[in-house]
């Protein structure tokens, strides 16, 4: 048997401490697998007093992340500190530099360093393993870059935060507010206490970015990704949707399309017999099309000590094992720069909400504002709030409600550029309230809609 | 970069053509990612006169594979021949024993001779990979295999077949009979001419056997597995599914219980809610469930010569560079015997369809039967057949129907054991006609139900 593999574990979370507790418990079992041994040799983190719930007594303590990276008594460095910059960076830097392997949990930082990281890791012969970057316990990362080896990947989608994907679960399911959802996720650890991050869509652009570059072997490009968050979602939107057979998710959506590679994030509109649309709570869901694989959807705990930990240690034993993959799948020199493709050019179907003026000729200047930029309806809700009773009078004698009425359109495949066009020009005609909602439709969330 | 990896490929069929064209078409973008060109430089089949649809002029031709696996021209032998015996055992054998690593996509080979085989792949120091064999292009060899190391599983269950599942989807979807279905499949391509295989379950068998296996690093052990085909299915039990919230699928489950590891193949109802209710047509799904991880699915396409090529390449690409894993994830001889949970030591729900006598006190009796070995009921559906209108009477006075009156009953958890007891002294009390319908149900297919 070979020697041991010596891990050195930065940051010491709920995340840390249960890949600590992995490793202690299927220490023999990883030994027999990999037929090495797998050790914990140092732990850093900032405070040696906190309980964290697993005993450190037999590993080296180091105050810092940086000086731990700069030991030779680890041969890997298990970086779970997070952010994008920090700590994290010079300890991850320092441990490439000086030839140690690297696995990491922390999107932020490849999202923001990965080029240059994979190429430093690569220089120096050693790994750079992010498994539990994304999508947790899901097998995302091994699977775009060794199951899905021979195939060329046309798009890739998922649900890719669980703070997201249950809030909007339970705005569905019990009517309530996008605040209130947020405060009950907060309570329940779900969600930060700034939750900015998660709900503005950074959380899952940053994994995005990385499933980009996996998927199509381009580089990152975080600041080119189009980003919607969920924060103006209103239960409104969610019943419409309901109504008209679709659920809202918060997606993120990379796929190849002529001008490029076309990123998104934002609330989407998929039909309730969709698989992704039965993806709920805390859960994550990736989707891959590709030429010869077909469409394969892996499922699973997006998030949490264990399941992030089982996706820790799954990279430690490609390590301990010897099978040292390119960052990205493939020589980081090979990796082709990232062309966008502009959302302008992004087809596919939207829904539409507006509050319309209760006024002659209103609904006819928006169909008119729609036909003109040739946006076909595949349908129109339009009902009468009543004003007191529950079942409206609606005879030509009743008294018509003054208030704005609220009027749904679904579209039929048209582009950003022609749907933000009619939206701007019915804006300009003085026939609604406030500004339309708009939500894209995936009607194939498994099958790619854009043509380019 | 390193020499070329030399490929010869055994077997011609569909996915033998489809591994063909693929190597053609992705040869470069291979090369790049394994840092090695993959070359296919030669080829057997019977019959050298046929058209496959691709080129083949720049390969050696063998006309039989026993030949080529003794050829010292190739690295890697990729059997596609099919069969548990015969060339392709033959061919499996001399290769390995030869020192050539095996990518094989054969599932009744493994299943039989797996054990053999993974030895001898490891005393000659070459790999034996097998991801096409089980669930086509879904990853699941690699994900247990590799990206669950650092888990005890629990739980591995799936659709493996995908002939059953477009039969039942079809006879649910189109309320058609068993056998109107099986001749739809046949004339789609997604049945044999003999499909006694797949719809007996002998199929889903072998891949489940390879499941358990590298599940829970235990020997294959195909001939322990309980087994019951689909034959039987009938639309009314689907039609009874449905109006109690469940679907039929076949189902390939294997669990760790108290007494040893439970294997077991047969029609099974899962609840419409659930993840694996929802897979139709061909589409294979597997569901993981582990103590760290949790639960995984995959989805994707279980068979056709395309994914199954992009699973078989994925094994190429891994010895490619270099990854050369133990065939069933441990080493061979670290693989644990094979301890069988006995069947009648089962726990769950069960669904019962009865054919009961009209006549006074048949349900009391029925009732008691089921109550002497404790066995609850959770729902009851006895209709009564109207004799002649939709709507019947069923005042005292109404003349009552003689036909036998079907009834069903599903209970709360009970053991394989007494539920059979049951049915059989109900048989025993001349108050139901033929034999009684039993169809086990998995509340949650997601999450073991049995407690040994």
């Amino acid at each position: 048997m070979q020697d041991a593999l010596r891990l050195g574990v930065a940051g010491l979370g709920t995340v840390g401490a249960s890949v600590i507790r992995l490793v202690q418990e299927h220490g023999k079992h990883l030994a027999v697998r990999c037929r090495r041994p797998i050790e914990i040799v140092a732990v850093a983190a900032r405070d040696k007093t906190r309980d964290r719930g697993v005993d450190l007594s037999g590993y080296a303590w180091y105050d810092d992340a940086l000086t731990l990276a700069h030991s030779n008594s680890i041969d890997v460095l298990v970086e779970l500190i997070g952010g994008e910059d920090g700590p994290a960076e010079a300890a991850v830097r320092a441990a490439l530099t000086s030839g140690k392997h690297v696995v990491t949990a922390n999107k932020a930082l490849l999202a923001k360093h990965g080029m240059e990281f994979a190429k430093l890791a690569e220089a120096n012969g050693v790994s750079l393993n992010f498994e539990a970057a994304i999508a947790g316990g899901i097998p995302i990362v091994k699977t775009l870059r060794e199951s899905m080896a021979g195939n060329s990947v046309t798009r890739v989608s998922g649900i890719l935060n669980g703070t997201c994907n249950y809030i909007l679960t339970r705005m569905e399911r019990e009517g309530l507010s996008f605040e209130e959802c947020l405060r009950e996720a907060q309570r329940l650890g779900y969600a930060e206490a700034d939750p900015t991050f998660d709900i503005e869509g950074n959380d899952t652009a940053h994994k995005l970015a990385l499933l980009t570059s996996l998927a199509f072997g381009c580089q990152t490009s975080v600041d080119s990704i189009y980003l919607e968050g969920i924060t103006e979602i209103t239960t409104a939107d969610i019943e419409a949707a309901d109504e008209l057979g679709y659920r809202i998710k918060l997606l993120g959506i990379a796929q190849r399309t002529d001008t490029g590679i076309e990123q998104r994030v934002h609330p989407t509109m998929v039909p309730k017999s969709s698989a992704i649309a039965r993806i709920d709570g805390v859960l994550n869901a990736v989707a891959v099309e590709a030429d010869y694989l077909g469409e394969v959807v892996l499922v699973g705990p997006g998030a949490g000590g264990n399941a992030t930990a089982s996706s820790v240690v799954a990279d430690i034993a490609d390590i301990a094992r010897g099978d040292l993959m390119p960052t990205m799948g493939r020589p980081a020199t090979e990796l082709e720069p990232y062309t966008r493709a502009r959302m302008r050019r992004h087809e596919g179907g939207y829904f539409i909400r507006l509050s319309v003026f209760d006024k002659p000729g209103a609904f006819a200047t928006i169909a008119r504002c729609m036909a003109e930029k040739n946006i076909s309806l595949e349908s129109i809700v339009q009902r009468r709030r009543a004003p007191r009773s529950e079942a409206p009078d609606l005879s030509a004698d009743a008294p018509r409600p003054t208030a704005p009425q609220p009027v749904i359109m679904i579209t039929y495949e048209t582009t950003e550029a022609d749907i933000k066009a009619a939206l701007e020009a019915i804006g300009r005609e003085n026939v609604i309230v406030g500004k339309p909602r708009m939500i894209r439709i995936e009607r194939k969330p498994d099958a790619g809609t854009a043509q380019g």
